[in-house]
């Protein structure tokens, strides 16, 4: 047995037949009882947690079958986090669409940027997004859809995450650039299948592969129709960018024969299930909100790409209407932290501000601290349809976690440690990451891939994509070379 | 001479006589004529900018005589950053009121723990606030209105900050907490005329003295047009918060017979001039934008505080008609982050969003980063009256500035430094912090205080203050002790 004492989140899983238990911390469950031990311990086997309770409990029970004990000296334990919709194809572009109309934003940076990016841009694109993820506290994420999932994959594997990987799936659509061309609704749905039989339960079962459907105006109802039906044979999801803007419900309802827009049009096609995310849905009236409702359909709100690009998502009448409702970051040219930290403190925002034009006045009791800690980790283990095993720290699920170090500038005095968590936290407080049982990230050293390395290999896959796809961004001030 | 080539922001300004350069960063000046020298340097003597320009430049003509050479690799030089709202006495509390109506806010919260406080507190809230300023890459602040100036003021002097410092000031209201009292208009007056006296333009002229006024609703018809007529005497500022909520407007209406609200009011009595900042200020009509811009208000923007407490200030259109609009956080029960960083990123998120009321979608070109970038440099110096001397890197004004190491998983690739600087910048890429010619952070280390001795007389004070003030906090979950 080996005694870890030293600050942060030191002591290893080395081995794969390794047990540690991890105590002398405040340990945020997120069960369904909402429990938090004060001074609390997990033991873990391998994988998997084996036991939670107080540290004194699990010490004395534990520690002669412990390969190692590690002390948190009273930082805070909380189950890994998850980003339910972030295109980390998009990574390298970052910054290339800030400040733009969303016509500039789509045809002329987006898709120059999408359709001119290789298998190997997509892989180091998914590195560098998975360093910031981690440092972020997330261990499980839900890809919104990009070309290479092969590229992806291979970035999973090595970083040690958990994801839902999915192709970007398109099979109409004016507009689109001429190298990309159309995919045919077979060649859409056959792409799919084959990535995962190739991917789907890879390493060691932290990589799913779901279906995908960019928007509804990107495909036939066939395609729809399909997807939904192969989901179902392959009991997987499907993740679907929904009701973004006005002018997609405008063309659903002229082209789709419906009296709202997409979530309507998709009710009446009986595509809504259990197991479609749903992301953004923002432009849904009342009646669309009782359909996603009915049907068990989990939506991702994106609170910076929906202020920047969107609008304000119904997000408090989605949960009164008991959706479950995660949360996303959307990709690097939306908004450019991909930090799931920032976006729970922008969500409690946004969504206590929103009520101005219901109320008259803002609601600062809209979305409490202990809704917002949900959404990013049990409801987001429901929306990505792996809370038998990760969102709440319980015996039995996997060990993903992150401990988070309160004793710092951002975040003293702790008066009430579960607001403190969303209102106070930033990325700064996070020091280490654990993914199935395995450390990830320590005292903020990313483990399994050297991060200068990624940064460097990043900066110049992003300069010859931006050349090849002849991006061009103007100057903002008198640069003087 | 001494070469100091290391990574991060090393060499010193030891002595009172030194002379430095500052080469090899990306310097933004925020001048007039936007200029940014992509490999720029800087020459200091003492507390002053001498030189800018390109580094071979400034280095051919300044070497000879310059104590310290520091090269800073590329990284990013900015005017430091200007809070101009934040309430340094509230730090302590920081997480006392999450998630609570405006009522319980105030009478059962706010007002408990203002009241309570002793001048010791102030000092220790100031320096732990101070703390946080310093690693968000503020060099200047303007008080909000505080209890205990003179426990500020010795705060400030200590940390090396530059500040606007103001007392709270209330001659008038209902509800207040009994122990406060009320004090007579004459006494507010006096009061802070001996604070003038005792503090402005003290600790090398990083101190200056303003003067407050809570806000109409505490506020005599006399009381405000003796602070108008001291201020011009003493040719200092007023900080006051105006048109916070509909319910002001509506008292202001009633009991000062006018046809709107507190600016209309405050027009009307001539109130208005050029050295008040006004805080928050988003309940105003287009009439009252006229008023302000008319008589040349300066206007602090608070955009996480307002989003949860307040409302949608009317920002674009105040910009539109030439007011100086700059940001604050306000504090730290309003606005769990005291990040003037992360109030530029919800700035522009939030003030894209609002357009969605106006236009039925958002505007993803409102507010863009050159815009935010000078609200916090030199709006930020206009708001507090000192732009003659900071706000921008320019010859002959102070150097006050911020080192940016953009290098980071959060700011890699940068395609668009300004664009970067906004929304992917983080408190974490903040290294070193410079005021009035000396270094107050270098490598994220504060550099006069003891970081960790603040914390932990912040924690003892504030856990005393609470129990003095009888404030306790409902659990929101079930915590096992």
């Amino acid at each position: 047995m080996e005694t870890n004492s030293s600050g942060g989140a030191g002591g290893g899983l080395g081995s794969e037949s390794s047990t540690m238990i991890l105590h002398n911390a405040v340990v945020v469950t997120m069960d369904s009882d909402c429990r938090v031990f004060q001074n609390g311990a997990v033991f873990i086997d391998i994988d998997k947690i084996k036991a939670i309770g107080q540290s004194r409990d699990i010490l004395q029970q534990f520690s002669h079958v412990a390969h190692h004990i590690l002390d948190l000296h009273g930082q805070i334990l909380l189950p890994g986090l998850v980003n339910t919709h972030v295109h980390t194809s998009q990574q390298l572009g970052r910054g290339i669409a800030d400040d733009v109309d969303l016509m500039t934003w789509l045809h002329h940076r987006i898709w120059p940027y999408e359709s001119n990016m290789t298998e190997e841009d997509s892989y180091i694109s998914t590195l560098l997004c998975g360093v910031e993820l981690i440092h972020s506290g997330v261990t499980c994420f839900a890809e919104a859809g990009g070309q290479h999932v092969t590229g992806m994959a291979r970035s999973v594997e090595l970083l040690g995450l958990r994801a839902c990987l999915t192709e970007s799936i398109m099979d109409s659509g004016d507009g689109l650039p001429p190298s990309w061309g159309i995919r045919t609704t077979d060649e859409c749905l056959q792409s799919q299948k084959k990535l995962y039989e190739k991917h789907n339960n890879t390493a060691d079962g932290r990589i799913r592969v779901w279906l995908g459907i960019r928007q509804v105006m990107n495909s036939t109802d066939r395609l729809l129709l399909e997807t939904r039906d192969a989901a179902r044979e392959l009991k997987t999801g499907i993740h679907m960018h929904v009701a973004e803007i006005p002018y997609e419900n405008q063309v659903v309802m002229e082209t789709r024969k419906v009296d709202h827009g997409t979530v309507t049009f998709l009710d009446k096609i009986d595509f809504l299930q259990e197991n479609l995310l749903a992301a953004h849905t923002v432009w849904v009236n009342d009646t669309e909100i009782g359909f996603l409702s009915r049907s068990g359909v989990k939506v991702s709100h994106c609170p910076a790409s929906a202020m920047r690009m969107l609008g304000f998502a119904r997000i408090r009448e989605m949960l009164n209407a008991g959706i479950t409702v995660s949360l996303g970051t959307d990709g690097a040219p939306s908004n450019n932290r991909m930090s799931i930290v920032d976006e729970m403190y922008l969500a409690s925002l946004i969504n206590k501000g929103r009520e101005v034009y219901a109320k008259g006045t803002t609601d600062p009791t809209a979305l409490p601290a202990e809704t917002l800690l949900k959404m990013v980790t049990i409801n987001g283990a429901k929306s990505v349809l792996w809370d038998n095993e990760i969102g709440s720290l319980e015996i039995g699920k996997k060990a993903d976690m992150v401990v988070i170090n309160p004793f710092s500038w951002s975040m003293v005095p702790i008066h009430d440690c579960i607001s403190s968590l969303v209102y106070c936290m930033r990325t700064e407080n996070i020091v280490s990451v654990m993914c199935n049982g395995r450390w990830i990230m320590r005292d903020k050293k990313i483990l399994n891939v050297d991060e200068e390395e990624v940064l460097s290999l990043a900066k110049e896959a992003s300069s010859k994509l931006l050349r090849r796809a002849g991006i061009k961004l103007p100057s903002r001030m008198n640069v003087i070379p």
